[in-house]
């Protein structure tokens, strides 16, 4: 029996409907905070006014961009300098809370995180900046927020295909949290319940996106995926959409969605552990890499990464990029091949398939 | 949907087995600690000065008592002012992490924590100290171990008896949560895993004492209802020992392991959610309390207050203190009659029973 590490971190969420704007003030001013630089783009700036209409503002950032390019990080430290802002406040999906995360990295500052996605950001210490095609990743408890205000309305106007690629881009959070580097039995737990909540909830949505309570279940499994993923850290499914996202700028949660199946078609018949979560989350005892499969049907998400914009000359190099980043500690051994394959079936938009193991380490990594 | 608040905190768990020595060395070394004041009581001297071999110690403190009376916490401040200690050691049960806690309370010191029990009070913010027959209970950020250092053979000597109590009481952190103030679905999801993880094992333990696989799975277990006790606060449950515990000055996991049947009896009949979370973790759909009854025949922990030390002629007395304790948030309206004939059956050690509805409010308290 090996040594299991697990750390959680302090943070302090609150999950409403029709209440950000209440809940933000009584936060602000729970945390004494004077002088709040808000961060959201373009598109969620007048919701993001509306939100800190009562706040002490001192300025507005909105010059953000996916995967945090290392000028917009320089940009927004400069101006949480600029205007000696006391609380970075988010407003916003992934990229949002990743452009605020940059300023506390090197700040300290505390950030508030209103989520408009389901990116899940807002609940790790994981903080991302791409710089000429690479993203760079680390962990860092001061990037993670203090606080979190879930309002499930505020994604009511989320469009149906953007509801579903970033439901399932937390449903990767869930999934990937089974084999990732540091999976233990605490963040395992708290992942089958997040893929029960998302798979519950997620076709709702699509059936009706004014649907508020599965708006906010998906919020609950959103952040039991994200929890989980801060604890497991990145499995083989989060390395390979870091390296194409990174070096190729494809939509995150598209991305994530269009990987997750042909990763989990990868690992699950060497995880047996993870092949009996996924089962109890989905209550499908027999088949549940078929049950994915199903709940894909239902959402009709993106297929390919063609359509995301990756070319097929691009394979070669992107398969060597994910090769070199491949945890050790993953279920399989997956070869050059066996990667170069899932790649080209990923950007094809190829049905997702289980793939036989072939290595002899077959076994799970032991825990 | 009313608002549901999460707060969670950061820590740092090392789960091992036969490595106590060397990852609580390490996670010192991590800490930069050189003035360690370790915390065991007597009884767990020689195997704290074991673990503590090679460490910078500058004092033992090894006077602690249940339910850490004013006295003892005085003590154990003082010790740490004179040495001038940098850091608490707490090898022991819930009484010895709950005598560093008192200490971490005024002096802001770190706590590593070793627990040789299933008391859970590593895993949470929550502090005790009784002064003249009353227990005060606090909640605070500074009292939370920072490390918690896990070790699946210290438990290896635990008689079986205290195995199975302690076992029970964090059960009984699991089942409350279900229904205490702070309710909400992080809590519950983790709770149903712990309730899982301890009835698999426990009968195990009872089976075979040296089964360090069922050791390290109630560990597991004892950890995640901890986590789950800190996120929902203190339920009915709870409030009853807390009362008892402090007032008669009685042991506290059997207490514990006698109450809570009792309670579960009269709330799940008004908590049809907790009745479901009960049936998910025991795999018994149609009769989760007959399981949980079934689960105590196997284990047959002590059944009485009155082999506990309670006596008949107080039980009006702490009905009365309990009934002012009861959480306004409790699935049930709780009469005094109701508490009263509750107390006297757990005295009386009579069996557990539900309790039918006849309150009009006979609803779960709604999220």
């Amino acid at each position: 029996m090996t040594q299991v590490v697990y750390e959680s971190w302090g943070q302090r969420v609150v999950f409403g409907s029709g209440t950000a704007r209440e809940d933000v003030a009584a936060e602000v001013a729970g945390l004494g905070a004077r002088r709040v630089l808000v961060i959201a783009a373009e598109d969620e700036r007048a919701l993001a006014e509306d939100i800190c209409k009562d706040l002490p503002v001192v300025a507005t950032f909105s010059a953000v961009r996916p995967h945090v390019p290392a000028e917009v990080a320089q940009a927004v430290r400069a101006a949480a300098r600029e205007h000696a802002a006391d609380l970075l406040l988010s407003v916003g999906g992934g990229s949002t809370t990743g452009t605020a995360k940059a300023a506390a990295l090197t700040t300290g500052l505390p950030i508030l995180a209103v989520p408009t996605t389901y990116a899940g950001s807002e609940a790790t210490p994981v903080w991302g900046l791409t710089e000429e095609g690479h993203k760079r990743t680390g962990v860092d408890p001061k990037v993670l927020p203090r606080i979190v205000v879930y309002d499930a309305t505020l994604m009511l106007s989320l469009p149906t295909r953007l509801s579903v690629t970033s439901g399932l881009n937390a449903l990767a959070h869930c999934v990937d949290a089974w084999w990732a580097p540091r999976h233990n039995p605490i963040s395992s737990a708290l992942a089958v319940e997040g893929v029960r909540s998302l798979a519950s909830a997620l076709p709702r949505i699509v059936a009706d996106g004014q649907d508020v309570a599965a708006r906010r279940e998906i919020l609950f499994g959103t952040y039991l995926g994200a929890v989980a993923f801060a604890g497991a850290g990145s499995g083989l499914h989060h390395k390979v959409c870091h390296v194409l996202g990174g070096a190729y700028d494809l939509e995150h949660a598209a991305l994530h969605s269009v990987v997750l199946p042909h990763v989990v078609g990868l690992n699950l018949p060497a995880a047996p552990e993870a092949a009996r979560h996924l089962a109890a989350a989905l209550d499908e005892r027999t088949d549940p890499f078929g049950a994915l499969l199903a709940l894909y049907a239902q959402l009709e998400p993106p297929r390919s990464l063609s359509e995301l914009g990756l070319a097929e000359k691009e394979l070669d190099r992107a398969c060597d990029l994910v090769m070199a980043q491949i945890p050790d500690t993953n279920p399989r051994r997956v070869t050059h091949g066996e990667m170069r394959e899932l790649l080209g079936r990923a950007r094809r938009g190829d049905t997702p398939v289980p793939i036989p193991l072939t290595s002899p380490r077959t076994e799970e990594h032991p825990r």
